[in-house]
């Protein structure tokens, strides 16, 4: 199948394209190249030494069945997104060309405009694409599990029937994103809905959650494949960040009463779900979704778990509890249905199998590589700068709070 | 109450603006003038002559008691919006300024991107506006009954209490958008309940109905006031559209079968509903949506009036169904509450009493002004064009279809 990753060169774009690759697949990447430049702009960098994305895909290339061909571009430039359709001409579309980070988004005027509309429209142009050059093109589109909030009902997948009155109907279910980033993804689920259903496009909505590691079987081959692993406030996952923390002895920063319960999972069942979605495609006119996680945990569980792992390290290292930098409950109900990529197959990677291998390894193995300075949220959800400030500036701003 | 009214050189901002400054209020009209541009892109033009806005402002603050303030400029430029806000100092934000045709937004990959991108970027600068500005100031936000589509349940006032699996909790309801435009309305409504949940900001949310009519106390007390009356297919409400077309004796154009119901108003409630909420403002941190019509029709109910109208006149007009441009349901249940605006005092100005004298007359009397060739629909939900054509091209693609 001709699948083209948009975001390729990303976290788990880049994992995920090599994983289809190696899968037997012909995969293509796009990508601008501006998820290095954020780094650059922000001042910190991945844990892992990456390469660059023609060195990288320049050594896999030279031991594939199928060679990944690259696309530099911006899915928002429209032009360059339809020579990729005609040139490309791909069946599957792996959609993670969206700015990702909610604190990113979070940080002021500028980037929070940027967010919305670097995703929205680029989503956009993608639907206009498909529908223009291959309208049979199944879309395979990464959305978070934080378009759900936290209600105070199980969260189903994408969908609800509801029962009211006396009549009945299955409707979208209802959506409470916590930044202007997880607002995005729930501006591009009802625009791509309405895609499919005026178009008859087919689309897979996949609600992931937060996802954690950076092995995967692919990227372990040759050093030249080395998956980024973030860590600093703005891009860094929970546990991650956790694990880089503990590898420095640096007390794990849970914010607030840590009782915020996600669900998880291993980058090793991103790129598998992934997969399953192509390998399954909808139905014409369909816009699935599927709640792409495998565990759910509270960040509080989550340190716990850091602690215990450090400790067969030899490894000791405190909890410390910050004033919460977002705005969202701290204590709450959270029961998430995710059945359906399991009823495709699904094998999951569990934490407690991953947490040693995958994760503390990777952090203690890079130790002389960390910033601590990186750690502690400077973005505050209550109190967005109003331009954009110099790192020193924004941390006083968080500390003072 | 110093309240701005964003986009009051429209359709609805305009006999908004006059009839708060009417009644009192110190009002400032923000506007780029981009309606009128669209209408010369778009080779269509209002029944109505209308004025300059320079000039309709200048007459009717020969006579006011507080004269209305004019800033001319684009809320997109954040730039801009600060020195109103800065200068201005509202304590009301009434916000008309984007673009509002259904039809506009499904011309093409351009105008769909335009839309959005406009629309939510637009109200994502007032967000911030307030919030760094005048962060008391409430925010009376036009959203639309569209929002919602025809699910079938009833259809509540922007929130539905859900008892799903034994636990209850009342969230936003679902919202199913049919068109690129409706789809910003939805996109705003989330964007902004999160700014009032994360800053406290006041805001109201009102999805309107169609409107309907063009006079009001104000816009008739002076020639320099009148206001727009469009009717083509791509601004063009559906029941001027009809009464238009009346006037000269041409069939009403019923898209597919005619069961499409909605919720209508006279504009002569939508100002008022804009006091009301005004006087009436939000409290802090609260999102209160207001379903914003005051009777439900279906598109064929609306025809037969338009026809009995008529006939008062000495005017036969037929009935002609085309096949539906839209993607939409033809036949539907649709029960939409609508009570709290009038908890609040409005009194409906009903159909019945102002077809003949509101609309039908004004049809009448500017009959010569009328151009025949805006009344076919062009604009193809199931088939965007792909670059912006010529009004001959698109009405012979419409035609072919």
């Amino acid at each position: 199948m001709k699948i083209v990753v948009l975001g390729g060169d990303g976290y788990c774009g880049w994992a995920t394209a090599l994983y289809l690759s190696g899968r037997g697949q012909t995969v293509a990447i796009v990508d601008n190249l501006i998820r290095r430049q954020w780094d650059r702009d922000l001042g910190v960098e991945t844990l892992t030494p990456i390469r660059t994305l023609a060195e990288r895909v320049a050594v896999w290339n030279r031991s594939a069945a199928n060679p990944i061909e690259v696309f530099e571009g911006d899915v928002t430039d429209y032009g360059f997104l339809s020579s990729m359709f005609r040139e490309f001409r791909p069946e599957a579309l792996v959609h993670f060309a969206e700015q990702r980070s909610a604190p990113y988004s979070m940080i002021d005027r500028e980037h929070a405009v940027f967010t919305q509309s670097n995703n929205v429209l680029g989503t956009l142009n993608v639907l206009f694409a498909i529908k223009e050059f291959q309208p049979e093109c199944h879309l395979v589109k990464l959305g978070t599990m934080g378009e759900y909030g936290t209600p105070n009902i199980d969260i189903e997948e994408g969908y609800i029937e509801i029962e009211h009155n006396g009549r009945k109907d299955t409707l979208p279910f209802p959506k409470q994103p916590g930044s202007f980033y997880h607002l995005t993804k729930v501006h591009d689920s009802h625009n791509i809905s309405f895609a499919c259903r005026i178009w008859g496009l087919r689309a897979t909505d996949l609600n992931q959650g937060v996802v954690y590691g950076t092995v995967t079987d692919e990227t372990a081959r040759d050093e030249a494949f080395v998956n980024r692993f973030d860590y600093d406030e703005i891009f860094g996952t929970v546990l991650n960040r956790f694990c880089v923390q503990a590898a420095v002895g640096f007390p794990l920063t849970v914010y607030g009463k840590g009782g915020q319960t996600r669900g998880y999972l291993d980058i090793r069942d991103t790129v598998r779900c992934v997969e399953l979605a192509c390998l399954n495609p909808a139905a014409k006119g369909e816009c699935r979704v599927y709640n792409q996680f495998t565990e759910q945990f509270s960040v509080l569980d989550l340190a716990h778990l850091v602690q215990a792992a450090g400790r067969k390290l030899g490894i000791e290292v405190a909890v410390q509890h910050l004033p919460d930098p977002r705005v969202e409950a701290e204590q709450h109900y959270y029961n998430a249905k995710h059945a359906k990529l399991a009823d495709l197959g699904l094998q999951p990677h569990l934490l407690s199998e991953s947490l040693l291998d995958s994760l503390m390894n990777i952090a203690v193995r890079y130790r002389d590589r960390i910033d601590q300075s990186l750690f502690l949220p400077r973005v505050n959800w209550r109190q967005p700068v109003n331009r954009r400030q110099p790192k020193e500036e924004m941390a006083t701003a968080g500390a003072a709070k």
